[in-house]
């Protein structure tokens, strides 16, 4: 089993600290996790998430000086960025580029993949690595999957990720999905888990013995909401399971996670109820402010909720 | 899918507060418990655990008067005791019964394991519905399994736990352990899982679709080091693929869920650095000691354990 490991925490944990860390922080944690083991190591989005307004912190918009600050301490060839269409242009993948950065991952919308995927061509042509991710993956049926994993594959991606943004998809679905995608596009595929319903781990292993090559992890889970796989786990069990010796030090991954516990209260795990709510009933962010106080109600919103949202 | 669950909070999570929960807190704990959806409620070990100089609070000795309080709440057949041979008598098996227990599991020496067999039969006796414990499961070769099987089919018990102490083991380990188990014995299987490597869920999973019958969990994982497999997340699990409407109470559930969490401060879900080593290298807590502070030495320490320990 070879994993091309990405680390999200500076990226994804961001929705926890507002995208903004400690002076100083991101170039230490850079260096901690390549030096770990991790292949890449996502440091931003470029000019916002979905939501730009409310990731407007160092992480969340991934100027040119801070790509370079990274560069210069990991090396271009460890540099990752993700990045969604409707906030870009061609000038900012060159850039990210010209910065420092050698991955880019583009969020497809699925209404409206074309922008997504003229984008994905124009980083290949430039020179990155290029992922395509599918987010809310756990909404999207066999048919647009196919649809879209054929266009990913015709642009020139390098590798498929399916984003289970809203944490509620199960092994056996996570297993047919990639099978399904690997399928249909030919390229390598990805995972990116999110924990509310405590399957992240499950999840990423049951993706990874279908055949999954890349992996998303956050040091002590650190991402929205539950968090994401958490990368001090999944790199024990590739370390004791699946890799030649030297490939993970074991050593410095807990340095890094010791780092980003004593420096930034936002990373302390978490098992949020209304999370675990919008995993259980398949349910994205979007909802959480529906979901009210009371535990009662809460079930009874998210059940309801759940039942429109499939309708 | 029929599982019968069991609430182990009020007993391994007694490993982080001394065994000692707040005046009132278990009556009110158990009440929720059986109202989310629990079968039985472990409220105590009897006369202390394996080691009784560490477990002297009320739910490391599991006195009459404590059981009959709880009994009182939730009736007698959602009690549950857990017992170490060496720490009891007869005497207290009929005491327990009296008292209002009628669920007994025996945790059983693998190099004498006559005395709690013999128990077991005496508790069958009596009325209890009687769990055989096989504690380590991990470090028991395929012929050890074998014959405490058998052995415990002839005492009389009702099922056989695999308890992955070290919380080191994998999916498909579990799965094989719970196969053999199950055909050698005939009885029904149960699975306690602990998450030092993130794997309680996805171990619980895999004993679960090898036919595991009964599993133990407890809310927000508290449990001795990292913990339990998390109630919240297993029960909303059953609660969304294996269950008919009514049997479970997610409200209930959650309720229960924030009560421990604001009651008592070691509840907090942890990822504790040795306890994550004392699984990857499959050693028990007794280890715990002899890893150190520094973590590289931590982990070299870790690994010359686990040789010494498997040769």
């Amino acid at each position: 089993m070879s994993i091309t490991n990405i680390d999200v925490t500076l990226r994804d944990g961001g929705y926890r600290n507002g995208f903004t860390f400690p002076d100083g922080y991101a170039g230490e944690h850079a260096r901690l996790s390549v030096k770990a083991g991790f292949d890449w190591v996502e440091i931003a989005y470029r000019n916002g998430s979905f939501n730009p307004a409310i990731s407007r912190g160092m992480t969340g918009l991934g100027p040119n000086d801070y790509i370079a600050e990274i560069a210069d301490i990991i090396g271009a060839e460890h540099i990752g960025l993700i990045l969604h269409p409707a906030n870009i242009t061609s000038g900012d993948l060159q850039e990210c580029y010209t910065a420092g950065a050698r991955l880019v991952r583009m969020c497809l919308s699925v209404t409206d993949p074309g922008p997504g995927l003229r984008y994905v061509s124009e980083a290949r042509e430039m020179g990155f690595a290029v992922c395509v991710n599918f987010t809310r993956a756990s909404r999207l049926d066999a048919r647009s999957l196919v649809d879209l994993s054929s266009r990913s594959a015709e642009s020139g991606a390098n590798a498929i990720y399916l984003a289970d943004s809203n944490g509620s998809m199960q092994p056996g679905e996570v297993s047919r999905r990639v099978t399904l995608v690997q399928d249909v596009s030919g390229l390598d595929v990805g995972f990116h888990a999110h924990n509310n319903l405590g399957l992240a781990l499950a999840n990423s292993l049951a993706a990874a013995h279908a055949g999954a090559a890349w992996m998303d992890s956050s040091i002590l889970g650190m991402g929205k909401g539950s968090g994401n796989l958490i990368s001090e786990q999944w790199i024990a069990h590739l370390e004791r399971h699946h890799s030649d010796p030297g490939v993970f030090d074991l050593g410095a991954l807990l340095d890094l996670s010791a780092h980003l516990r004593d420096s930034v209260p936002e990373s302390t795990p978490v098992l949020p109820h209304t999370d675990l709510l919008l995993g259980r009933f398949d349910l994205s962010v979007e909802h959480s402010d529906r979901v009210s106080a009371d535990r009662r109600s809460q079930v009874h919103v998210a059940r309801e909720l759940g039942r429109l949202a499939v309708a």
